[in-house]
């Protein structure tokens, strides 16, 4: 089982990753770029065949080492 | 208009981050976890209402500086 984990800066916490492209962006011509968020996506393939359970683990993954939840939100895809 | 790109390695590629994420979550515990890929997500704001022209647009920004097409492929979203 195949589960996608995008993990994204919270709005309002400063993103000077997101910024540094927002602005090399600029400089290479690239006009009408308002905004630039960058964020992490994590693949994971997990054995096990119970959807529920992948869910929940991976959601205890992302609570413990995936995301800082403080300043990160998290969202799950399993596919 | 909101576009997301997903830039991940191509597979075979060499993914140490990844890896290491595979073995901190083995050290925490979580069986299961096979493999590990990680990627970024880079969601961007444009001005503009034309969605072609902006999927256009991102994709020259993918090819230019988002990604590296040697070693990773990109993948566009336009919302």
């Amino acid at each position: 089982m195949k589960a996608t984990v995008h993990v994204m800066l919270k709005p309002g916490v400063l993103d000077p990753q997101g910024e540094a492209v927002r602005h090399a962006l600029g400089a290479l011509g690239f006009a009408g770029v308002a905004s630039v968020r960058q964020g992490k996506v994590i693949e994971l393939d997990l054995s096990g065949e119970d959807r529920a359970a992948a869910e929940d683990a991976v959601r205890k993954m992302c609570e413990k080492l995936l995301a800082n939840t403080v300043i990160e939100t998290y969202h799950i895809e399993i596919a």
